[in-house]
């Protein structure tokens, strides 16, 4: 069994499937039914979690389509194994949709560990992918980890102790309770904002659940390439 | 009586009474409950309807004293006038800071008119005032409706009948009845850009109620401020 797609979009990009395009093809039989459940699945845990601009579009959209020349038959007892493959398809083209990001020049995952539940880690993912002052940080390459603090703190969590939030860098860990990390310096910090690809890692240490977002930096270049485009 | 203020703050601007300082004055004498009232009725039209770039301060501040030199007694008939003055005041400050705003070469004002309640109209205000794509298309004088409709479109009001919504630019009307308005050119559009001030009018045409948030265009300068700022 076969699974390829091919995806586009650049800048407006919050999908909420609603400029992005993504086609998806497996040469399995898949039942319509199945096959949406399975679309769905993928799609929340991929084309859903991305973010350049958190310009949602209105004509975001994801297709799949079963051909079933393969032979292979997805059945319930396979399902969760196809979403699986289908779901790291679905993250290789959202993923690249963020590398082709307007003007980005950093390919970010903003990683929120041990919330209490999906909505807030959510929250805090996306209120950090979205912070201007977060995204010309990571343009400059800077470990400013106050800002990123900043966003936490913003981010809606009720009752969030920020005592036991662990913030690293590229795993390099800047904060924790309450203040900096003992064991961080500026240079080990400058270090891990070098590489293209950047992870902002948070722990709240108040429940079991993570969730990943997938951003860029804010550049000159996004502000050039939108604000020289015509409609 | 005199009321006098000053204010501080140009980045890290959505205050939510957390770097934005403002310190106000006033010569009357005022209880301390009813001056306390007043202050929060004042902020909530002023400061706390204004976003540079959407990311609340640690650390924002505003103080109120009362002198009573002046020889004024604020009681209860005189409160709301008193609001009222004080509002002024605390408007103009909090319009000031939109004008130093980090980068800024726009004073924007979103104006959000006929919505069910105030939680819808701030909604679509702050979608359209925080979006990147409508603040770079500000910065390029360019009208670019299309920005701001799809802002609107996804600020996450209930049940939104697109075909009801108005948006003007500057007291030019763009779209009405779900398309462009009939009466509108691309000269009038491109002239109604053209100040330093704009207004951005929505009316989604379904209620009385009636908000307005200030803010800024995105620009270069935005970037190369936050991206150079190093703590």
């Amino acid at each position: 069994m076969t699974i390829t797609g091919i995806s586009k979009g650049s800048g407006m990009i919050k999908p909420n499937m609603a400029t992005m395009l993504g086609y998806v093809a497996t040469d399995a039989e898949v039942d319509a039914e199945l096959l949406h459940r399975a679309l769905r699945l993928a799609t929340d845990q991929s084309f859903n979690r991305i973010t350049v601009d958190s310009d949602t579009s209105t004509n975001d959209c994801i297709m799949l389509a079963a051909t079933g020349t393969s032979g292979v038959v997805i059945d319930e007892p396979l399902f969760e194994e196809f979403v699986e493959q289908l779901t790291l398809v679905f993250k290789q083209l959202a993923q690249a949709i963020i590398r082709d990001g307007e003007g980005a020049s950093k390919f970010v995952s903003v990683v929120v560990e041990t919330a209490q539940d999906s909505v807030e880690a959510l929250a805090v993912a996306y209120t950090i992918a979205e912070s201007p002052l977060v995204k010309t940080a990571l343009a400059a390459s800077d470990p400013n980890w106050g800002r990123i603090l900043a966003a936490i703190g913003r981010a809606g969590v009720h009752n969030l102790d920020v005592n036991q939030v662990q913030l690293s860098l590229n795993n390099v860990l800047i904060a924790e309770n309450g203040a900096r990390a003992a064991s961080y310096s500026e240079e080990a910090g400058q270090a891990a904002m070098q590489p293209e690809d950047i992870s902002i890692q948070v722990a709240l240490n108040r429940g079991q659940v993570a969730e990943t977002v997938w951003t860029t930096d804010l550049t000159y270049d996004y502000v050039r390439i939108n604000a020289e485009y015509r409609t």
